[in-house]
C-alpha cells in the first residue's frame, strides 16, 4: 500500500503517497457516506487525552500499546489514542448524553507503541461505527450487516466471518467462582486450545460438575452453525443468562446466513484472543490473502460507566489503509494538461473546465514534463485560434 | 465549534461532535476536491517521525512545540507532527522525487505541546497545499489564489490579505554582515516595530550607510501597494536580488489586486512574526471577528535539502475546525425515520431508499425517540397497506 522508504521512518510507521492516497480518500468517503445513510453521526475524537480517560474500562493490553506524554500545561499524564472505540464510548456517555440509542461513526488516526499482531502497523487509520444504548441482538445484527457492506464497498469478494461470544465464557467463569490465578491460567490455555491443560486445570478446581463440563466443552465448540445448537442442547443446567445469549446468538447467525449465503460463517464459542473490553457477541471478517482480520467488532457493554453512564454498546472498526489495498484500482487518468503563461482567454477556459468538475493541471513557466505524473489524458491546445481539448498524445 | 466538556480533556485539546463534525467533513471534501481540480495530489504524512527528520531545516520554535517520544523499537527519539509542511517537503524531496514541479495537498492532525498563539488550540486539523520545484512568482500566485478560493468555499466574505517578504530582510542582514547577537536584537526590535531601538541598534553597527538606511526604512514600509513602489524607488543601491524580488512581489500584488478587487490588501515589508522556515513572499488571510489568520502561507525554499534535494517551495495551510466555524451552516434535516421490526417489505423499502442516497435511520426495538436527534424530517409509515414517506409531524 505505501511506498515510503522505510529507513527514514520508524519501523511500523508509514506514509501514503499518490495515487494511493486518493484511493484511500475515496474509500473513506464511500464508507462514511454509507454509515451516514444508515443514521450514524460522524464524531471527531481528540488524538490525545488524559490517560485516566483513555484507559478507563479497557484491558491492560491497551495500556501497553499506549504512548504516554506529560502534559506541560497540567503536569498530568496523557496518552495518544491507541484504539478509538473507548474514546467514542466516552463521547457517547459524557459529551453527547443522548436519551435513547445513539449511532456514531469516526475515522481517526491511532498510534501504537508496538506493532499489533492483529491489526498491522503502528499508525492505523481506524475507521469504525458504534451503536450505543441498545442491548438487543438487532443492534449487533446491524453492525454485522454494515461490516459486510463495508467490505463489499472496499472490493472484497470472498469473505469469511468468524463469530465468538465473550459473554458466555465470562458468565461461566463467574458462576464457577474461579480464583484469579486459576482463571488466568485457564484463559491462557483456552486461547491456545490446549485441551489436556484445560481439563487438568478444571480437574483441580473445586467447582460444580455441570459448570466444569461446560467449561471443558466450550473450547471444543467451533465450526459451523451447528456448534450453537450443540451448546444449547448439551448445556443442560446452564445459567438462564447463557441460554438467552445462545438463543440470540443463533438468531443473529441465522439472519446473517440467510441474507449472505455467499459468506462463509465460522463459530468458536471460546474465541477470546485480541478482544480487549468485549462482553458479548464478537466477530472478525477475513479475506483470503490477508493474515489479519479486515473488520473486527462486537459488543462491549458498560464501557461508559466510568463517565457517569452505563450504556450497552456494540460496534466494529477497520484499518483504512489495509482496506484500501483490497482492490488495486488506481484513480482514473482523466486530467487535462494546460500550457503555462498569463493569457486571459486560457485562464477563462481553465476556470470554466474546473468549475465543471474537470481536473486541469496548468504547467508553470519553463515546465515541460508532468502531464503523466499528474494522471492527465488530455491537453489544452490552441488550434485555429481556439482553445481545444485534445488527447495527450496527439 | 466544539462542544466538549473541557474538564475531561487536556486544556487546548478538543473533540468535534455532531452535527458540526459533518460540516467539517463536507468542508474537508470541498477543499480537497478544489485542490484536486487544480492538480494537487493528496498525500498522507505519518503522525510521528524520527525527531531528526521532523525538525530538519525548521526553526527552534517548532522544536519547542513538538511532543517527544522514545521509540521502543529503535531507542531513537521520535516527535509528533506539530506542523505538517516540513513533512510534506520531506515527502517531495525524498519519497516522491518527481523531476519537475510537484503539487501536493494534505489534511492531517497536528499536535502541539503548547497552544500556539497564532493558530489556536493544541490539536489543529491542518489542511494545506504545497507547490515544489518552481521558484517563479507564478507558483506563489497560484497558492494565493487557492488560499482565497478556500476561504470563499468556507463561506468567508470580508477577507483581508496581509503580505510580507522574509527574503528582503534576509538578504539585507546577510549583506550587512551583522553579528549573531546584534541580528537577534534587531529581529526582535523589528518584530515589535520599536523604531527608536531599531535606529539605535543600527547606529551602533559598523555597516555600509546604504544598507543601514534600508534596514531602518524596511520596518516603516507597511500599508497599501504603494509601499512596494516606495521601496523600489527609495532603495537606490539595493542588491540586485532585492530589486528582482521587489519586482516579482509587485507583480504578484497587482495580479491579486486585479483579480480580487473585493479583498483588502496590506503590505508589511518587515513582517517576520510567526514564520518559521520561510524565505520569500509570505501572506496571512484574516476575516473580521477572528483574532488569528485563517490561512497562512508563503515561500520556503530549500527545506528539502536535508533529504538530499534542494527544492524551491511555496504553500499555505489552514485549520479546518476554525474554517468550518466560519459559516454556522448545519447539515440539513433530511433523514427518514423508519419503525423497528423485522419485516421483509419494510427492509426492502429501506434498502431501496438508502441505495437512492437517502439517509434512513431505523428505530431499534423499544426505541421511541431519536428522529430529531438524527435530523430526520420524514418517517416511513404503513398507510392503506403500503409503506409511505410522510412528514415527521404528520
Amino acid at each position: 500500500m505505501t511506498m515510503a522508504d522505510r529507513w527514514l521512518l520508524p519501523d511500523g510507521i508509514d506514509e501514503v503517497l499518490p495515487p494511493l492516497a486518493l484511493r484511500m480518500e475515496s474509500l473513506r468517503r464511500a464508507l462514511l457516506d454509507l454509515y451516514h445513510r444508515w443514521g450514524y453521526d460522524l464524531v471527531v475524537p481528540p488524538p490525545v487525552e488524559f490517560l485516566d480517560s483513555l484507559l478507563t474500562g479497557t484491558g491492560s493490553d491497551l495500556e501497553l500499546q499506549t504512548f504516554k506524554l506529560t502534559d506541560q500545561a497540567s503536569g498530568r499524564m496523557m496518552g495518544l489514542s491507541a484504539d478509538v472505540t473507548p474514546q467514542v464510548a466516552r463521547m457517547d456517555a459524557h459529551s453527547l448524553r443522548r436519551p435513547g440509542p445513539s449511532r456514531l461513526c469516526y475515522c481517526a488516526n491511532a498510534l501504537r507503541a508496538t506493532a499489533d499482531q492483529y491489526q498491522g502497523g503502528r499508525n492505523p487509520v481506524q475507521l469504525g461505527l458504534e451503536l450505543f444504548g441498545h442491548s438487543g441482538i438487532d443492534a449487533d445484527l446491524e453492525i454485522v450487516r454494515l461490516a459486510l457492506e463495508s467490505l463489499y464497498l472496499a472490493g472484497a469478494t470472498d469473505v469469511h466471518l468468524a463469530f465468538g461470544h465473550i459473554g458466555i465464557y465470562r458468565v461461566l467463569t463467574e458462576a464457577a467462582g474461579l480464583d484469579a490465578a486459576l482463571e488466568r491460567d485457564l484463559f491462557e490455555a483456552i486461547e491456545r486450545k490446549a485441551y489436556t491443560e484445560i481439563d487438568a486445570l478444571l480437574e483441580e478446581a473445586e467447582i460444580d460438575a455441570s459448570l466444569r463440563h461446560m467449561l471443558a466443552r466450550l473450547p471444543r465448540l467451533h465450526g459451523g452453525l451447528e456448534v450453537i445448537t450443540e451448546a444449547r442442547e448439551s448445556f443442560l443446567d446452564m445459567p438462564e443468562e447463557i441460554s438467552a445469549q445462545l438463543e440470540q446468538f443463533e438468531h443473529l447467525a441465522r439472519r446473517i446466513g440467510a441474507e449472505h449465503p455467499e459468506v462463509e460463517l465460522y463459530f468458536d464459542l471460546a474465541e477470546l484472543r485480541g478482544y480487549q473490553y468485549h462482553t458479548g457477541v464478537v466477530f472478525a471478517a477475513y479475506v483470503p490473502g490477508y493474515g489479519q482480520a479486515l473488520v473486527k467488532g462486537g459488543r462491549y457493554d458498560d464501557t461508559g460507566r466510568a463517565f457517569g453512564r452505563s450504556r450497552p454498546a456494540t460496534g466494529c472498526s477497520m484499518e483504512l489503509k489495509l482496506l484500501a489495498g483490497l482492490r488495486e484500482q488506481l484513480p482514473p487518468c482523466d486530467g487535462i494538461w494546460a500550457p503555462a503563461g498569463e493569457n486571459g482567454e486560457l485562464e477563462a477556459i481553465v476556470a470554466k473546465l474546473r468549475a465543471a468538475g474537470e481536473r486541469v493541471v496548468q504547467a508553470l513557466p519553463g515546465q515541460v514534463t508532468g502531464a503523466l505524473d499528474h494522471r492527465c489524458n488530455r491537453r489544452l491546445e490552441r488550434i485555429d485560434g481556439e482553445w481545444r481539448c485534445v488527447p495527450l498524445d496527439a
